[in-house]
Order: C-alpha cells, then sequence, then structure tokens
C-alpha cells in the first residue's frame, strides 16, 4: 500500500477501503506522508466524495489518531450536544442546566472560539471569575455531583481530525459534508459521548445553507454513527436570522439568564424545546414528547433551571452574585442606535454579516489569540418579520473601542432586507432526524 | 485575490481567469502560497479540468514564471521536436542529422532521463567524450554553423512548470493532459521554439494509453500553441512494442548509426519519416510529402545524414572513432539469451514492462543521481507479429551487473503475449494532426 496508488483511486472517484483510510491517517501523522500528498487526497475526497462506509472508516480512523475518553462513570446515559453553526446561539448554556434540573448529566467540551460563532466555553468564561480550564477529572466529579459542567481540558483526542480540520481550512474544504460528518464524529465518538444530539442550523450564518443539505448532513452524521452503535438524533434548525435579540457575550449571559427566568424568546425557546425534548427522549426520562415538553416548562417555572445555572458557575469558579444581578456585568462604553432606513416588514437579516460586524465591534476572535471585548455586541429590537418605519430603532451595537462605532455602523443595514410583504418565517425549527 | 477564492472555483468546477491563474503561479513562487495549498489547487485541476482557455493562460504564466530563450538568431524556422513517451526511441537522434543535412537547424535540448525512457542527451553521452552540458552560447554557435547541436544547460525557464511538475508526480496527476499539455508548450515556448513537432507515442510504455487519447492530447497541446501563434503539429504513432530493435544507450547509438546507413527497421522508419516530413513541411524546405521524403531518403542514402551525426558527436566533445567503428563501445560483460516458451505468433510486447527490466538491468535511472550502464539493455531478436517456435531465441539482455540477470531474465517473457493469429500491427504512425 501507498499513498499514490490511494491518490491514484480517489482521484478517479473509486472507493477506497478501511485499510486504505487507516494507512493514510496513521502514516500522515507518522510524517511518512508529505502535506502536499494528504491535502491533495482531502481535496480528492472532497470532490469526489466519500460514501457512508468510507466515512465511517475516516470516523474511526480519526478516533484512533489519539486518546479516548471514557466517560461510563458519569452515566450510561450521558449525551452530548454539538451544534453547527449559528450566530447569537445560546441554546447550550440555556439547555445544560434545565437538563442537569432533570437529573441528566449535562457536560460540554467548549474550547475558544474563531470567528462569527462564539463558544459556549467563551461566553461563560465573560462571567467573573469563570474558567473553562478546569481539569478532566474535576469535570468529570461535577458531572457526577452536580450533573452540570463545562471544561476545554480536552485531552489530546483525535490527533489526525486536528490536522485534517487544518487542511481543510487552508485549502477551503470547510463546507464538505463528508469530511465535516467524519471530523464531528470523530470527536465526539473520541471525547466518549454514547449519544449524540447534534443541532444543524441552516442559513447565513452556517456552512449548511438550506434544509435540503441540512437533511442530507443529518443522514451522513446518523449514519456513520449508527454504525458504530451510537445513537445520533439531528435536530434542524433555522438561521436565517440570528437566534434570540442579543449577539456578544455579556449580552447572551444575559438572555440566557433571562430566558431561564422564562423571559425567553420565541424562535430561541423553539429550538431548545425541540434539542431538550430529544435529549430527555433519548435519556429514557420520558417516552412521549408531550411528557418532555412539560419537564421543561416545569424547570424553568419553579426555578430549579437557573438555580443549576448558578451551580455550573460557581464550578467554574464564577462569581454567581453576577447572575442574581446581571447589571452587574455592565454595559459597553459606547452604545448606537441603528435605524431603519425604509419603512416596511423585515424580510431578512443576514446572521453571516451581523456576526462579522460582531467580531469587528469586538464580540469574536479573528485568530486564536485575539481578545475579545465581552461587552461588545449587538441587540436587535427589531427582527424578521417586525413591521417598522424609516427612522425607527431597529438594534443597538455596543464596543468598547470608540473607532469601531462608524464602520460597524455604516454597514450595518446591508444585513437588512426591508419589503412591503411579511416574510412568514414559521418555525425555527425544520424538523428531527432520527435513525 | 486569494488562494482561497481560486482553490473554491476549480474545486466547483468553474473557470480560471487569467489573473487568477497568473496569480497562483506567482504567488506560489514567492512562497506566499502554502505547498498544500498549490497541490491541493493542482488535484482539484487534475480532477475538474481546465479548458482550452486556462490551458494557454497556465501556459503562459509558467513561460513567464522564469527567462526566456531567444533564438531568432538561429533561423526563424527553428523547430523543435519533442516526444512524449517510447520505449527505445532513438527518432531524435536518427532525424536531427537527417534535418542538419537538409539544412534545417536542428537542436535539441535534452537532460538526465528517469524512468523507463532514456533522454536524447543519455543516449549521446555514452559515446565516450560526449558532453551535453555544453553552453547556450555553444550550442546556439553549433546551430548557426553547423545547423545541428544538443545541451543540458538550460536557463532557468518556466521555474514554475518545474515545481507544479514535482507537485504532479508526488500526488500522481502525471497522466493528466490538460496539465501535461500546459507543461511541455510552457518549457518549448520558453525555450525560444517557435513551430513545434510533437510525437506523441501511445500504448503500455506511455502515458497515452491509446489513440483516442493521444488525439485528444495533441488537441489541447496544438490549441495552446495556437493561441500564441506558434505552429505546433503532432504525429501520434503507437508503441504497442518498443521502436526498433534496441533498448539501452549503447545499443540504440549503434542502432543510430545503422539507420543513418540505411539499415533502418521498418516501425523507427516509418515514425522518422512521418516526423521528418512534417517538420521539412513545417521549415518550408518542401511544399509536398512526397518531396520531401525523396529529401530524407536522399540523404541518408549519399551519406550526408551520417557525416552530420559524426559532426553532432565532434561537436558535443565525442570521439568519431566511436561511430566509425561502432564495436569499439564495446558488449556488455554479460549477456543472456531469452527464448520463447510457446509457439506461436508474438501478438503483443509490453512496452512499459521491458522499459522496467532495462531500468533494472542497469540502462536507466531510477533517481535522478543513479548512475546508468550503458551497455545494459535489451536487443529484440523477434517483434510483434513474427512467428516463433517454442524454445527459439526472442531476445538477448545486457549488463555489467551479473546479479540482475536472473531477476530480468525470470520476469522477462511476462512482457510477452504469443497466440495463434497475428495480429497484424499495421504502421506504427496512426496519425498527423494539424491546426
Amino acid at each position: 500500500m501507498n499513498i499514490i496508488s490511494i491518490l491514484s483511486k480517489k482521484r478517479k472517484k473509486e472507493k477506497l477501503s478501511k485499510d486504505e483510510i487507516d494507512y493514510f491517517i496513521k502514516e500522515y501523522l507518522r510524517e511518512t506522508i508529505a502535506e502536499e500528498q494528504a491535502s491533495a487526497l482531502i481535496m480528492a475526497m472532497c470532490i469526489n466524495g466519500l460514501d457512508k462506509e468510507e466515512i465511517k472508516d475516516l470516523t474511526n480512523a480519526l478516533v484512533e489518531s489519539g486518546e479516548k475518553l471514557d466517560m461510563s462513570d458519569v452515566s450510561g446515559n450521558f449525551i452530548e450536544k454539538h451544534s453547527v453553526g449559528g450566530v447569537g446561539d445560546k441554546v447550550t448554556l440555556i439547555l445544560l442546566p434545565i437538563l442537569s434540573a432533570l437529573d441528566i448529566p449535562a457536560g460540554k467540551f467548549s474550547s475558544r472560539g474563531i470567528g462569527i460563532g462564539g463558544s459556549t466555553a467563551d461566553k461563560l468564561m465573560s462571567i467573573p471569575g469563570c474558567r473553562a480550564d478546569i481539569t478532566i477529572e474535576e469535570y468529570k466529579d461535577n458531572l457526577k455531583n452536580e450533573k452540570i459542567g463545562i471544561t476545554s481540558s480536552l485531552l489530546d483526542i483525535a490527533t489526525g481530525e486536528k490536522k485534517i480540520y487544518d487542511i481543510r481550512r487552508k485549502i477551503d474544504c470547510m463546507d464538505n459534508l463528508d469530511l465535516a460528518a467524519a471530523s464531528i464524529m470523530s470527536r465526539k465518538i473520541a471525547s466518549g459521548a454514547k449519544k449524540l444530539l447534534i443541532n444543524i442550523q441552516c442559513g447565513h450564518g452556517s456552512t449548511i445553507k438550506n434544509y435540503k443539505t441540512g437533511k442530507e448532513f443529518a443522514r451522513k452524521l446518523i449514519e456513520s454513527g449508527s454504525l458504530d452503535e451510537k445513537e445520533v438524533r439531528c435536530v434542524i434548525s433555522k438561521i436565517y436570522e440570528p437566534l434570540g435579540r442579543n449577539i456578544g457575550n455579556t449580552l447572551e449571559i444575559i438572555e440566557t439568564v433571562e430566558a431561564l427566568k422564562g423571559n425567553i424568546e420565541k424562535d430561541v425557546k423553539e429550538v431548545v424545546m425541540e434539542v431538550g425534548i430529544q435529549i430527555i427522549l433519548m435519556s429514557g426520562k420520558a417516552k412521549k414528547e408531550s411528557e418532555a415538553k412539560k419537564m421543561i416548562e416545569e424547570v424553568i417555572k419553579n426555578g430549579k433551571a437557573l438555580e443549576k445555572f448558578k451551580t455550573l458557575v460557581r464550578l467554574q469558579n464564577g462569581d454567581i452574585s453576577y447572575i442574581e444581578d446581571t447589571k452587574k456585568l455592565g454595559e459597553a462604553k459606547y452604545k448606537m442606535e441603528i435605524k431603519a432606513n425604509k419603512t416596511g416588514y423585515i424580510q431578512m437579516i443576514d446572521s453571516e454579516r451581523l456576526g462579522n460586524i460582531a467580531v469587528y465591534l469586538g464580540a469574536g476572535r479573528k485568530l486564536y489569540d485575539d481578545e475579545i471585548d465581552n461587552q461588545a455586541g449587538i441587540t436587535l429590537v427589531k427582527k424578521m418579520d417586525d413591521k417598522v418605519r424609516s427612522g425607527e430603532t431597529i438594534a443597538y451595537i455596543y464596543t468598547n473601542d470608540e473607532s469601531k462605532l462608524k464602520g460597524a455602523s455604516n454597514n450595518f443595514l446591508e444585513a437588512y432586507t426591508i419589503g412591503k410583504k411579511m416574510f412568514n418565517k414559521g418555525s425555527a425549527v425544520l424538523g428531527v432526524m432520527t435513525r
């Protein structure tokens, strides 16, 4: 076996065997395969595709390329929730305490986010004192004792996945569903998840542009999971506009606390409920959707979910007084109104553009080592289907860097489509896919 | 413009603009584009193809990537002959003196050969004293004064082509016609050729496996040439068996001298005549094929072609006594008969296998710095369509390394198909393609 014959096969759109895929990942990590050859093969895979067995074989090869975490002592029912794409997505932060309040172990590996979608860890760390870098042992203890936890201290899992991911970024193969499926599944399997709930968000802010692609991607994820006897479910939702009202770390923490108090935006609620229901069903804590729905509503109503959020903040070394009074989190020094330039209905809000404006304001990283301005971000006063008058305030932008106000406000309205007819966006949830 | 958007376009099978192709080559050479990105783009080009404008644009970008040689002072009619593939191909060595005897400047850039097809320079350098590394100035003087010359001292022409070629070897994109056309044309244009005759050889010993592919390749070469107002003609010939009787440097020199004396093998003659006729027509020295044919026959008959071969050897610092008496070139220490294992007609001789056996015997290089055993090689006693009896000698192998005899002879007959019916190979020339 050699890399030239493997390159030759995939170039001609032939199927690679398990041995060939294993050989590629193993030898690439041993550096007997050159970077040029690895990236050419990834490009050939990207253009000519992988079938479901190849995706499974690549997933397994990537799992075997690093250490594996054993989560079986936490709970046989430990369920990971993963989200693909999404500007303003605070669903994980809202769901973890809800599930934990229902006695379902709710943990999350999360590290620094790059680009328009800030990570769960980034959001949490905007609370004074909060740390994501607690050890794996502490994290597992927290899950056992309090059923909740977050850590960025991942073992050296799926080593090959990181390298393949880097190549994909360098050669523009990020939106390839086959490679993305193997990438996500390998990280999740290696990190010990037995069941997986994946929220695929379709729209401008995501690499998955529409529902059709979302379903295709869900199918690939479910198939590569079920071949390893992992239960995988996918909730496909829309991100035709940012999720909820707020974009930016502190702003999203405030929105999360409000949501856990019951003041939850319609679209956020739709996704939280559907993802939550599916996880509860997978956990076996409920048999029917209606039952699961009631359970969620109850722990919000009786305050148990909010208490669990405070527990999470405490476990991560954070100061819960900032949660008890979110005004303490403060507001950015500079705030500016954005006014509509037209009268009509908001028909579309381009999440990707707003995500990029939020990054520009300081709310996200362009590079791994960039500093984040936690208070920077955007609040949407009006959302899709809202009627606006020309000159009416539709959003606020926040930053601690005055020089960013002008650039951000000048480009802001380009993200909006305002027209005479209502778009009628419907539910944020498009569908659920199971095995 | 950036490499990510270029990768994205070619990955999606979109056409690249001239600016994008120029940018790629320029920035790759400036090392602002990573090796991984360059090789991924080459793979994408290889899978998704280039149209005729893209091939032309890539050719030009490669020409501009290095120095350019000006051959206009040698003759406006200077015609390069290039050959693609071919085990036992000594056509160039036979043609140069024929053309030179007809007062057509007959020069050749030729450097070390790697693999089964030895280069013209390698063959010539097997004559004691011969050097290919004469300077460009000497080479041009030789062409002006004697109308004949060979040099390996190429300027740093088409620098980008060398790098792209190296990538293609590493990632198994050698048989891609679009990239091969741009590669050949850029080197030829940069080395100052105004007119080009390309001999495309189809069959086992070549990357071009059949006549259909040969014609497709010819079309690409002609188009990318004509877009630059270069006249390009292609002679497509067969290499269903090695060309002529001998494979190996000294053996091919002997066969060349015999050919120039008029003792020329049928298949070699067919290719020499067709390629020669086309070059003479391009040069304007004759108007009709029959006229050109007579001119070639005459300079062989009257000994002028052989004289010019001696001139070539002398100009390259070689000792012409070895040409006057080729027995002086000597024979390898070890010689072994190969006998047929069946009675019947030889229906096929796999050139690629015999080429590899010749390399194994020492007649060719596996790596750039390998030493060549000039006397090593193969003589074919019987060729396709010849009737053989089981036990009859069909070939001889030669080497100065006794240890190679066994391996070479054990595998030799695998290259042969012997059957009851004659194959009827017909002419070695399949066709000629012009603009």
